[in-house]
């Protein structure tokens, strides 16, 4: 197994982006994803109850039909809690590009990021798509990538190949997220791409554990974002036997959950206005759902984020996080680590003393940048 | 009914207060609030798991006791998470205060706020009771309110006076309180003192009900404290016909809710780096519970609280929050309405569209400063 930190398309991809002009500062914001052949689709989305129009498109889409070709992204809008010209919007840019590209308006999925709660600047994008179409290639991917981020300030994007039964297979996955990240999932959108012939149930299984192993364990800002997208798009194209059960999909699996974990932990790295990267380690917890509520408590702690952006080992901070998350602990049990707190990187290790369970969770300091950021977009 | 933002303290109580070095600073760091008489407590502590000593020694008292006479509070250190020896430090220091005043060392009840994790240097406080006792006057209380203080940059008090049955009864309260705040409780202090004569269920069936209405409504950094603790001492000194229950309950329950929540406010507007208060008044929920759970959801958003600090409208952020609440709720329903933004003041109402209830939030803006405070404090 092999893995890149650059976007490597599989084969029967290619992707473009344009700048149609959503975002004012004239930069990319149009990305187009799409497969020459038929693909199979697994999607997560927001668990948030107001969800952006091209998540409830999406999932009409996704009752409807078995067979995807593309995924067509903006950024500077979410076209969030915009009623029913969202939802038409959403649905009309599908149906603009299924014309163009002569497929089913239904094979083609949607996802926005952006301000929420005004509309879509559709004309732009109607006009923007026979330029879209036109420039898909292999290498569009580069241009794609950027044109799904927001605040980001580097573009996220990982790559794992493997050889299953003599062919090779690639995991290409791309995604944006800076701000409004909390499990469940974040204001992140991702994309991912393999060539490799798997079945629909082993394909949802795989994307299941592995978001669940990678996005889910990720937070910022402990805002959960309306627009969550993780979408795997698996073509077929590599030509291996069908994936189904056993060693094959483990293979698999690991291949995607590498991709995602590496996506996950850029989003970290590139949260608003992050000065560190922090990794927390919770061990000796009665069962995994107690481990991550222990780790996402330390990590959505506002006290504990601006103490390690001021390099301060205040490990009180990290109790006061965990004795308030609703878990069943004693003083005495809980035991804190913290590695040192000079460089980009923090590890920080608890232990409940309680079961056998543990979890890692992946966020960001707390910085006066993050709220100028927050305060100054719009 | 005459309320006063200021504190008077009731017939039979005294205060006084010492700086006894815990503070590098030099500042006031450790008060005392004493009743000349037996006076009836009623108590509400954090529910954070990781408790601090002296809320654990407090428990202890009121298992095995009726009548209390002082409250003996320091500020700078927590005394939390500091195992048996903080156990140890926080009932010597009812033991030296009850020497000292000639009184039951369980007729003192203790509170700490400051950093956790570091132990108490009780021998300051040891040297310092002797001076402490000797400044007891009814003035006292203009430093003692001084010396609970940590980050908060002003005092907070409040008295209202009213009359029952010929007589006239006096409520008065102090509270501490800048960040680490949450409800439920938050990084609070907050001792009120009365010198009505009240049945011990009445008494804390009323703390029960305004302690809810106040401070359990308030968030700053959504950061539960491990030191949260409302005593309210009731030493009947004003001679009044004992409240049990009707009118008379009505009455001293909306004397001391108007303490509670004028102090509750204060908290507010002194949160930490904060430039605004804000007044989150959510309606149409299907019961409190809901009502409250949106309320505290926008209350604790990092985007929301950025975005006020910007004065930036950004009502997309409001309803976000909202679904991400876990309430059920419709995006037709929902309707939110930001005030103005420019002044110091922003009110924000959101309707639900679900039912009849409704519940306020109070808290304040999160900014850059907020980060710088709690980055450098240690």
């Amino acid at each position: 197994m092999m893995a890149f930190k650059h976007a490597v398309l599989p084969l029967g991809f290619e992707a473009s982006a344009v700048a149609c002009g959503i975002k004012k500062s004239g930069r990319l914001d149009l990305a187009l994803f799409y497969s020459q052949l038929p693909a199979k689709a697994s999607c997560k989305f927001t668990t948030n109850k107001i969800e952006a129009a091209p998540i409830k498109v999406c999932k009409r889409y996704l009752r409807r039909n078995k067979i995807y070709r593309a995924i067509v992204a903006n950024s500077g809008n979410a076209n969030c809690f915009t009623g029913r010209r969202g939802l038409h919007d959403a649905d009309n840019t599908a149906g603009c590009l299924s014309a163009a590209l002569n497929i089913k308006k239904e094979s083609v999925l949607v996802a926005s990021t952006g301000i929420i709660g005004k509309y879509l600047p559709f004309d732009k994008i109607k006009r923007s798509i026979p330029f879209l179409v036109a420039g898909l290639s292999g290498k569009g991917i580069d241009y794609a990538k950027q044109a799904i981020m927001t605040t980001d300030t580097f573009a996220k994007e990982a790559t794992v190949k493997f050889a299953l039964g003599g062919k090779r297979i690639t995991v290409c996955g791309v995604a944006k997220g800076a701000g409004m990240i909390a499990p469940n999932m974040a204001t992140m959108l991702c994309f991912i791409m393999t060539d490799a012939d798997i079945a629909q149930g082993a394909l949802d299984r795989a994307v299941s554990i592995c978001v669940d192993n990678s996005f889910n364990c990720l937070t910022v800002d402990g805002c959960m974002s309306t627009n969550d997208t993780v979408i795997v798009l698996a073509n077929a194209a590599a030509g291996n036997v069908v994936i189904g059960g056993g060693e094959k999909f483990e293979l698999f699996k690991s291949a995607l959950n590498a991709v995602c974990l590496e996506l996950a932990k850029m989003i970290a790295r590139d949260g608003e206005g992050a000065t560190k990267f922090i990794r927390i380690s919770v061990k000796g917890a009665k069962g995994l759902t107690q481990a991550r509520r222990a780790a996402l408590a330390i990590a959505n702690s506002n006290l504990v984020k601006s103490a390690f952006y001021g390099e301060n080992p205040n490990f009180g901070r990290v109790a006061a996080a965990v004795g308030a998350s609703g878990i069943n602990i004693r003083e005495e049990d809980l035991k804190i680590k913290l590695g040192p707190l000079a460089g980009r990187e923090i590890n920080i290790e608890v232990s409940l003393g309680r079961g056998k369970s543990c979890a890692t969770v992946y966020t960001s300091d707390l910085t006066p940048q993050y709220v100028k950021i927050n305060a100054e977009y719009s």
